[in-house]
């Protein structure tokens, strides 16, 4: 039986992406299919005065837009982010992180995604906005 | 001997940071104390497609701009990233990356500064801008 | 009778300003204290393919966002915007535009805003987010 | 005589667009077909505490980042701006202002162009990075 588009996201974060290992990050959807990365806290992420370093908080943003554009695009392709800006609102220090996408503008060929970064107490860390474009070429994971 | 402002930088990063370690990044200043980051190619920053993910980019150019700016205040605080925008410009996989800092605008309390990325071809993977500023109580690594 | 900070606000950028003049934009604030601020359509502002131009929707998120901010700012000084990115997500044409600031994190010295505009039919044209500083010299409209 | 892409986009510009004439913005290609903007000062374009709109200064740095990607995009279609981030280096008042445009990244579809934005005196006033995707749909101006 096919693999859904929702089930072949999982697996590729989840199972293949060593970077997921790496930092122990894990990917799940919610209801309104809003990727939702999780990250526990991992010491080895930490920057030199012991808080979370921006670049982590960063690549879960980067997931959560990626993967939520994504799920949208249930074709051939893959999404690419193109760029990305994004505010370090307060410092996260030994905490879970957990962060979310949401569309702001679902495209042919790519989608506007605004993605959420919060600390384990819920309070906002970081706040981003970024745009994922379909690529022809590439066809992976399936 | 007291350090200078640059070697506890260098100390910080290189000796100190978790970070560093895990991705295995290694900080220089150039001869016009610009911070340059070096990342040889590590499989486990990989992405599910091979390639290196765009928040360890993200994570360079962070370090490029924050190093930099740091070096130019040498007082009593540290920095902050409070944002940053970043294109990614072309795909990097398995190769060692490369990013450096250059300082648009010094300010008595906060620098903007620029950045980019570069593969081991030297081909522009990534640019960025951020903006960094001085926190007043954080005083560590002195 | 002493102005509040609101009156301030809505005489120096309804009254004064002269790009409010120029252009035709009116500010208020909404029951939260979000600013609104509306520009009916106006040919002046035309881009060459008679659409409006991308620079006067970034004023308007501007303005949303530095008004929101200032009117939290209620002491000595001024606010300036001292970055913004933002993200033109559908074309506007011969409509009505109105801008709204929400604060995303209040700081002390500087806010972090994100702006959204929207056209007459309500459709979601632009996503900004930016930071806001309080400048210690600056003390006009008093 | 077929009119050149270059000559099609000065026309468009400086005899078409309403929002030139409007603000005083005259736009040329330097020897590298790099897209320059002027604005000689126009009181009709400050803000309340009279220099000039930060908005003024994005509309600036967006025409020299679209003509720069325009010029380089010689078929059938047009550009538009998708996203733009910018970060006012310092106050502008009372002053003419130069943009120009150079791009980081050329693509078959999208540019990534950076902007700076000068003020009479030569100093930087703002510097912005944008992306310029092109329109299947648009012809106009030919």
């Amino acid at each position: 039986m096919a693999k859904t588009r929702k089930q072949s996201l999982l697996h590729l974060f989840n199972d293949v992406a060593r970077i997921a290992k790496t930092f122990g990050m894990r990917l799940a959807f919610d209801e309104q299919d809003r990727a939702v990365l999780t990250l526990p806290y991992n010491p080895g992420l930490d920057h030199a005065l012991d808080g979370i370093h921006g670049g982590i908080i960063a690549t879960m943003l980067d997931n959560a837009g990626w993967f939520t554009s994504a799920l949208d695009h249930d074709g051939d392709g893959w999404m690419a982010t193109t760029e990305m800006s994004f505010h370090l609102l307060r410092p996260a220090a030994k905490t879970e992180l957990t962060a979310r996408g949401e569309i702001l503008k679902r495209g042919k060929r790519q989608d506007v995604v605004q993605m959420s970064c919060r600390d384990a107490q819920g309070n906002l860390v970081a706040h981003g906005t970024g745009t994922f474009v379909l690529q022809d070429k590439i066809s992976i994971g399936k």
